[in-house]
């Protein structure tokens, strides 16, 4: 089994029995989320930024504007902490102290560089939105020269990380369990509505047959992992 | 109406027509959400991590054990940015290039201090616990002295706050809007599911009246906009 080998940076101190660094617990949370929150710093100050990624092998990428903040700073190399969380549900107890939360969690930590070789670029482009949206890309209006240069894509490879994870009922004191409070798991999923086609779109354009999986009620977690299982 | 004033630190440079800098617009994305992802710096290292908060004011708070390395950080008093991200929707285009995400976000900076007064700790915890899940305290088996001093407290006043907001359907280039290609939106939304009762659970304990909020299909968001109203 490969294992992310944990430093003080990454291993799970408090609660350490739901930590864990080997790859398939870790890929398996990274590629059930689409959102990361990725930390990084300027100037000493903590900036946490919401933004899509993808995953290949061992290393994360993320892409956006040229112009924006973030990419030019990473584009430099800088170390970052990448976390993708997914809430599971709310654990409700017998007491508040052990009132918690059902998540799975990674913390996933590198340096970025820049993706600048133009056929890396795309192909790392058309993958990500493969993963997300299996077979849409052929459908596509392709991407223009400009479109590739106004492009930045960043990639991170994982030195470190760890998968974090708590999936059970409340844990109550011994003594608790005897008092005649309801207690259990309010579970939480994110899921797909009903496709909103866009005010401007032609009369007679059907809905492709690569968006029937975007069922309503389909849980996104579940989606993008089904989906990063296609694109590999 | 009150705003944060923007310095470099928060202003929303990219596709900055999606920013503002109002408490009504920063509260109600902050009001909406559970869990924050909290930005902090260790000798030089980013960290990201998921975490559960409440506001008051302009003040934010989280919680957590007191053995906790980022609580213990954060109680000597760190920089951090505090961000809470909703996920509303994939958005798809004509092109690659023009997909995107519905979102509403919120980054939130200041600096962290700790709660230590016994009285205050207490009081915010209660505040938190009844913020999430209205009139469930009182039925609880109150805290210990020793959860008490188990627990950190650690409160945030926002210095600076940026809400970011992208939700519409997919804006292409004007010459894209003729090709014969399915373009809108995909909603996510985060819902509740079915309580799942402790496998440890007395018998005949029934579902309190104060959980009928918490029915199937109830987004999360609303939950806790609602839950802030009643809390506030």
């Amino acid at each position: 089994m490969n294992v992310f080998t944990p430093t003080k940076r990454s291993r799970v101190k408090r609660l350490h029995e739901r930590g864990s660094y080997d790859e398939k617990s870790v890929f398996e949370i990274l590629d059930a989320g689409l959102i990361a929150h990725m930390g990084y710093v300027i100037d000493g100050q903590p900036y946490v930024t919401p933004t899509a990624f993808w995953r290949r092998g061992r290393t994360l990428y993320w892409h956006g504007s040229a112009k924006s903040r973030m990419l030019m700073e990473q584009a430099k190399g800088l170390p970052v902490c990448v976390t993708v969380t997914h809430l599971d549900g709310l654990v409700l107890a017998r007491s508040g102290f052990h009132h918690s939360i059902n998540y799975r969690s990674v913390m996933a930590f590198g340096h970025t560089s820049e993706i600048t070789d133009s056929a890396e670029k795309i192909a790392e482009m058309d993958y990500f939105l493969e993963r997300v949206l299996p077979k849409r890309n052929p459908s596509l209006r392709p991407m223009t020269d400009q479109e590739l240069k106004a492009s930045k894509v960043i990639a991170m490879e994982i030195a470190e990380a760890s998968a974090k994870i708590r999936a059970k009922p409340p844990v109550d004191d011994e003594e608790d369990y005897a008092l005649p409070i309801w207690a259990g798991v309010a579970p939480v999923t994110q899921v797909m509505g009903v496709l909103e086609p866009d005010p401007r779109l032609l009369p007679g354009v059907p809905v492709p047959s690569h968006l029937d999986r975007l069922r309503p009620g389909k849980r996104l977690d579940l989606l993008m992992a089904e989906a990063a299982k296609v694109g590999a």
